[in-house]
């Protein structure tokens, strides 16, 4: 091999997100010899470490002679604080890519070829056009073989929690698409009340206005260390943290953030996501909420029963017991959509406030109730009027209040700088309500990225409208993006249907 | 709505290649009120002129107050020439990323959702990463309907060439995967000479180390405009032209790029590619050469007549007379891989000197039979007498030179900087070569991106080799890319099969 050509260091102060960027002169003498053209993928190395990253060639007036510039996820990838001086390489040939490629032509892929792909990415040696194609070639065609492989190389590409051998660890999961069901909070304060160990880890939203973790972040601290998990788990028996700040599975939250902005979430992938999450924490029970409606994600009984085939099938391979219950998913559960509006639905049905959403209510008291019989405290019968005392004494909400005390303390809901009413076209009844454009509605406002941001309903399936009568409120952070969902609401009036009055 | 926000545009001296990239400060009054984030796709407006663009946010260093900066694709795209207020607004909602979706589930696309996509990208909506998906997804699950409107799509992306009416107009085609199978320049010589009109257009490489355009650029100039390519045809009867440059099928150029990228070439995409860019050049018959071989693009013989069964449905349904044939593929044709290699055997051929390899030559006089007999010149025993007796003569020669001539004049071959001359580990008899590797290696050496990159075999299938005979010499433009290259071979030796000698 020729010498590899070493350059000093500068960060350019670009964010280019979290694919790595580095920015060289077309006149330098490592593009002439290397051969490097504009999108080549090279290796940067320091040391014993290095990174890959896409090059963006330069003019001569935005970079000196001698020099290269990074990106600022590129700066951070590799631990760069300025003047270092690195050395550029071509990216080693990418080997794990012939399996993607075997993927997308409808072949089967070994363990080995899938741990491959998981490495290279965790690594961060694919580009995010190669991701995206992984991703989308994976979307309906992993049969369970490849799902209990793809589960394993997510979890043994992150850290494992440990605890104490014999210890129950319950945990529960939604598997979305129907928005506002934030039931997570509520069933871990009622369970957890009631002596079961929650070391609940949640996900951002993937193609929603909010996961468990963005509404948690709104009330508490959720970014806890391994170390502040287990801390607050051995303190009040449960936590409610974010999966992505300890490094449980992060080859699964970098396919995430591709299948966000593709606005995908195949089947076989979120089983492999949701059970790595529960094996990387060291859950032995996992209780799978499987939502059914006309526009949740799962739209028949027969699908659904599938993916609870699935997960059946995944958790025994893997040693994790798990429940499926098929639920019903016609409409948005609660009034909020987007985190604060269902943090603060969440605190109403933890208080029993006299606005606090049935719906959700009952949903969370159900859900706990069988986590409560899966872990084997009593009869189904039992644990449901068990869960219905620990919310309704208040008992789960001062579960709730300690919970959040050992994160680091109850926030204060933040509140969107804009807003706007909006009413009933038409007097009627409230017949349907469209749940992915009410999430792409939410979501063009701003949620998550801006917590305040969502809607919240005026209104249930099933309820009578006078003609103009408020049917929800947008909320924004920004005149921008309320501007921009209301322009979206504008062309889709119809994500409501209100049938005409009598 | 509210007021976009306009801001003065300055070029960054930064090279993102296809996708257009702006620059933002964080701290701008649009950022923040707009909600801007990085990797946020943006539209930005100059008058009637819009193009999408993906967003980096930089530090108050890199650009003043007021000003927002281009990549320089972005800077081109919206036709900027510097100190031009733009104004800045979130990017409309992609209706057509629906679509894809649907196509990623497995679902059949309507023609209608077809040619929004096909739109979307040929007004550069969408980002690499969205294009990457729906190749992906396309790769082997287009049926012949969804190929039919793919190629209509296609079509009507980009500019058609007219011709007189009643004219027959004949192409050919190859579909690749065999490396060196450079046929179509001396098929185009001899059938022009023999007088059939061919305003041959070709296409860059996709997978391969050089495209039939790749090899002709380095004979002549083959940037030829329409109307260039008319006056061309009218004084020669012929062309050998790039297709991209005359904007024929522009969707399918920028699909390419990506497929490109990933390595990927799907049936369904490549039946519409080779169509489109026939129909758009106005041609009446297609001949299509696929061959088969256990390292080629197609593997068996069921796979060959598969695609050519939908060649000949996607041809019928769109009036184009199509005739396929299914010829060997197990080793490269003549000797040299990469566009300056190919050119040379190219010419060798031509000029029926000693040198040049008989493979490619005899496959070139079946083509160009075919393609006379298809045009009803005479019957097949006929024609194949004809070509030859064009070709021995000297005529096909003379047709080649006058039609380089007629583009620009005939460019003398480059020569590669450095180069490397590989031997044979052990003696023996050549038995096998991969075809896949072979192309990777000259791909790694820099083809078809250094046209003088690439290889030369010294050897074909059959042939008895010493210890230590010359089996191949790697070309590069750099020590970098030879090394390359040469690494990747020490790793792949097993791309030769040697029979132990007797």
């Amino acid at each position: 091999m020729t010498e590899p050509h070493a350059l000093i260091a500068v960060e350019m102060g670009i964010d280019t997100h979290q694919e790595p960027v580095v920015f060289l002169r077309a006149d330098s003498e490592v593009c002439r010899a290397e051969g490097f053209n504009a999108n080549t993928r090279i290796q940067i190395s320091l040391g014993e470490r290095a990174i890959i990253a896409t090059l963006n060639v330069v003019t001569e007036a935005v970079i000196p002679p001698g020099q290269v510039g990074f990106s600022r996820i590129a700066w951070q990838r590799l631990g760069l604080t300025g003047g270092e001086s690195v050395t550029l390489s071509h990216a080693p040939v990418l080997h794990s890519m012939s399996a993607v490629r075997k993927k997308i032509y409808g072949n089967q892929l070994s363990p080995k070829e899938i741990s491959d792909i998981i490495q290279d990415i965790s690594a961060h040696r694919y580009s995010d056009m190669q991701i995206a194609s992984f991703v989308t070639a994976c979307v309906d065609r992993l049969n369970s073989d490849e799902v209990i492989a793809l589960t394993q190389a997510m979890v043994a590409s992150g850290k494992r929690l440990s605890w104490p051998a014999k210890l129950q660890l319950v945990d529960k999961h939604c598997i979305g698409g129907v928005p506002g069901n934030r039931t997570t909070p509520i069933v871990v304060a009622i369970a957890s009340a009631a002596g079961l160990v929650m070391p609940k880890t949640s996900s951002r939203a993937i193609t929603s206005p909010s996961g468990t973790a963005d509404t948690m972040e709104v009330l508490t601290n959720v970014r806890l260390s391994l170390a502040q998990i287990q801390a607050t788990v051995r303190e009040v028996n449960a936590c409610l943290a974010w999966g992505g700040a300890v490094n449980l599975s992060p080859a699964d939250d970098m396919l995430i953030r591709i299948e966000h902005v593709l606005d995908i979430d195949g089947v076989g992938q979120m089983v492999a996501s949701v059970l790595s999450k529960k094996l990387a924490a060291g859950s032995t029970h996992a209780l799978i909420d499987i939502p059914v409606g006309p526009t949740a994600k799962v739209r028949s009984q027969h699908q659904a029963r599938q993916m609870a085939s699935l997960f059946d099938t995944v958790g025994k391979a893997l040693g994790l017991k798990v429940r499926c219950l098929i639920t019903r998913g016609e409409e948005a559960i609660g009034y909020g959509i987007g985190p604060a509006q269902e943090a603060q639905d969440v605190l109403a049905v933890l208080n029993n406030a006299p606005e606090a959403p049935a719906d959700l209510r009952e949903r969370s008291l159900f859900l706990a109730a069988h986590l409560l019989n899966m872990a084997g405290q009593a009869d189904l019968a039992t644990t449901v009027g068990q869960a219905r005392e620990i919310l309704d004494s208040g008992q789960a909400w001062a579960q709730f209040q300690r919970i959040c005390t050992a994160q680091g303390g109850l926030k204060a809901i933040p509140q969107a700088a804009c807003r706007l009413e909006l009413g009933a076209g038409h007097s009627g009844t409230l017949l349907a309500m469209d749940n992915r454009r009410l999430a792409r509605l939410a979501k063009l406002a701003g949620a998550p990225i801006s917590p305040a941001a969502g809607l919240r309903l005026h209104a249930k399936l099933g309820q009578a409208l006078a003609r103009g009568q408020p049917l929800f409120t947008l909320y924004a952070d920004s005149q921008g993006e309320l501007d921009y969902a209301a322009d979206y609401y504008a062309n889709n009036h119809d994500l409501f249907m209100i049938g005409e009055a009598p």
